[in-house]
């Protein structure tokens, strides 16, 4: 069960002026599951995007970079069941031939198209598949098929992630949507795996790729559920530029500020999302790491936190084990920490307790006090090392049984 | 239940002349049960130590780093229960009192005594309890009471881990006991949770200190059950000189050779006795990486597949799911790794198969093969890296449903 989160309705979600979607079943991996998703975007439309940055990175990661290079991306196509990845070169060549299958469809040239895979890793891509469910999934494209959209990228995800903004920018509305997928193997180090956000702004290109790098750093690049870094994420932004408003050039601009803001608060919720639906998950834990010498401390603190298994054990037990959260920030790789001087807080909402300090347990803490911060379904863990002024948040969650039987059933 | 490991009998250890040791009921945490063990050395012992590089590190931890500084010891005092980790100055007055106490029993000064301890974090230690337990472990003391001791330092260990070795050194038979305990929180950055060897062999200091950070790097500081470094890890090297071997006191000498071998294979053995008593643990797992630039390299990539909770769940449902062994060297933190030339092979006894080549499965793989090593107890994965000639062995476990159950429930 997802923590907090629950999939919205089809009639929820707002089409993006510019993106048409559709879906279809091309029994990649199982039968009579939509498994393949197309997008198409109108001309003009401008694309950035981050990619994992696993050395074993897909074949399609790879066939997006250079796409993306080329410029003037009008399609994405999605596959679940297979991820392409660890398949050398004969994933390569499966991952350009559906890029040009895609190409003679639509009328584009294959360098038009990003591929996208998620799925087993190592296994081949069954291209001609995939190539075969494209016409109905062409037949498909609408605009308002983001609800059937996210459900076609899902695997291992109980609960679809989509979500829809407005904003007014330049005298005019401009709409975001986004979807994500994503429930283990997840720690993005540049991005996740699969999350996609159109925008009908109209944006400059130099400034679509730093905003692409800021909202996946902030987001997607500060969550884990289990500390794998995929091989296949990605996290793409779409600008299609029908919203009518002048396009954004600036990046001291008000304009730019506004865009921004939506974009960061819609990625960071697509990437909360996939916390709250990690496998197994029974808790989402905010880690609010302060008071450290720089960003990178504060997040390798945040890691140490929220990757141990003994203190991940204890959250899924509600059971307010102080030493474990000590004993994660002790080994966190901060030489010269004094841990004499920081101070640790359990939270929950309307709730704040001091429970470390001076080394030790807070004089003040009270055992009842911990437990109910810890029986809550969110929880903050709040660090302050007492070192500096840079902070840092990440979004982690609990490691129940049913992270275990998740990840020892899945292939069979 | 331990991977191929059982309690030995207390026949199969062999006293070490010098050493005595003797164990008693103090109720440090829990009644009618062995938690308090002494040991006291003969005159002219030395000791040598290593210790956990946690910033939280214990207070016991603290006192033997400053009282093997001042040197000739002459004492050891154990305590499970409670850790006295994360106590603060409160912490530092229980474990120097204690040293005291056991002092003035047995005629010594207080920093002629080493104090451990190991159980629950943050708890305070009742050192009141510790002290009036101390007269019968005193009166218990005797050479033949290893097994008695190997026993009472465990706390979620489910074996006693303990083993005697012999050697011929300067023409005399040299004899080493050693002991160890830990099954969570287990991944030692200097040494581990409590492990003490003692040899009656005659070796020079420095050569002792020496050895001591050798043999714990080749062990204890080369496996992982959880990735969690403890607060109170000690790895403690006793040589109380009585085998009446000429004393060693040149490291190119034969002699040292003879002695720094049998110390490093019974570390080894106490390490391995560890993992294979891993929370949970149902695999014993041998990560074999070769062909590195240096060895902490070599060493990160065995770390990322020994840490990876997708690779840990694969091995507990023995499912050759050679993806997330390949996602887990991709995003080790090699940043020029040439993932078309590492080669990957799963292994047990008598059968080697090579899974992976050229950035994809090799072509000769066998599902088949992959299945009939998996479901080995135990099963080794060599990387060859194909940069250079390090290596580093590292020892880990799988990831069951068990170990979810015993660190939710542990406090409780």
């Amino acid at each position: 069960m997802p923590v907090l989160l629950s999939a919205p309705l089809a009639a929820d979600l707002l089409p993006v002026p510019g993106v048409r979607l559709g879906v279809s079943e091309a029994g990649i991996r199982k039968l009579h599951r939509k498994d393949l998703t197309l997008i198409e975007l109108a001309e003009g439309a401008r694309v950035a995007g981050v990619f994992t940055l696993n050395r074993f990175c897909a074949a399609p990661v790879q066939v997006c970079r250079a796409h993306l290079q080329a410029g003037d991306i009008r399609a994405l196509v999605i596959n679940t069941g297979v991820a392409n990845a660890g398949t050398g070169e004969p994933g390569l060549v499966a991952a350009r031939a559906t890029c040009a299958a895609v190409a003679a469809h639509l009328g584009l040239q294959a360098s038009q198209v990003l591929p996208f895979s998620t799925g087993v890793i190592l296994e081949p891509l069954p291209v001609e598949k995939l190539i075969a469910g494209l016409p109905a999934a062409q037949e498909a494209l609408a605009e308002n098929r983001w609800h059937d959209a996210a459900h076609a990228i899902m695997t291992t995800d109980t609960v679809a992630k989509v979500a829809s903004r407005q904003v007014q920018i330049g005298g005019r509305t401009v709409t975001l949507t986004g979807m994500s997928k994503g429930a283990g193997m997840i720690r993005p180090n540049m991005a996740t795996m699969l999350g996609f956000l159109a925008t009908d702004a109209a944006v400059a290109q130099p400034l679509l790729e730093m905003l692409v790098r800021e909202a996946a750093d902030l987001s997607f690049n500060s969550i884990t559920v289990d500390g794998d870094t995929s091989t296949n994420d990605s996290f793409i932004l779409i600008a299609t530029g029908q919203a009518g408003n002048p396009e954004i050039g600036d990046a001291a601009s008000a304009d730019y500020a506004a865009l921004r803001n939506a974009v960061v608060e819609l990625s960071t919720w697509l990437a909360q999302a996939i916390v709250r639906d990690g496998e197994g998950a029974t808790k989402f834990i905010t880690l609010q790491i302060e008071g450290g010498l720089d960003k990178e401390e504060c997040r390798k603190v945040g890691y140490a936190i929220g990757h141990s298994p003994l203190v991940k054990t204890a959250f899924f037990a509600s059971d307010p084990n102080l030493g474990r959260i000590l004993a994660a920030i002790g080994y966190a790789g901060i030489a010269d920490l004094d841990v004499s001087r920081l101070r640790v807080w359990l939270a929950r909402a309307g709730e704040e307790v001091l429970v470390a300090e001076k080394g030790g347990r807070a004089a003040s803490y009270q055992e009842e006090a911990g437990a109910r911060v810890m029986a809550a379904s969110e929880i903050t863990i709040r660090v302050d090392l007492a070192r500096g002024s840079a902070a840092a948040t990440l979004w982690s969650c609990d490691f129940s049984y049913e992270y275990v039987k998740i990840n020892a059933d899945y292939r069979s």
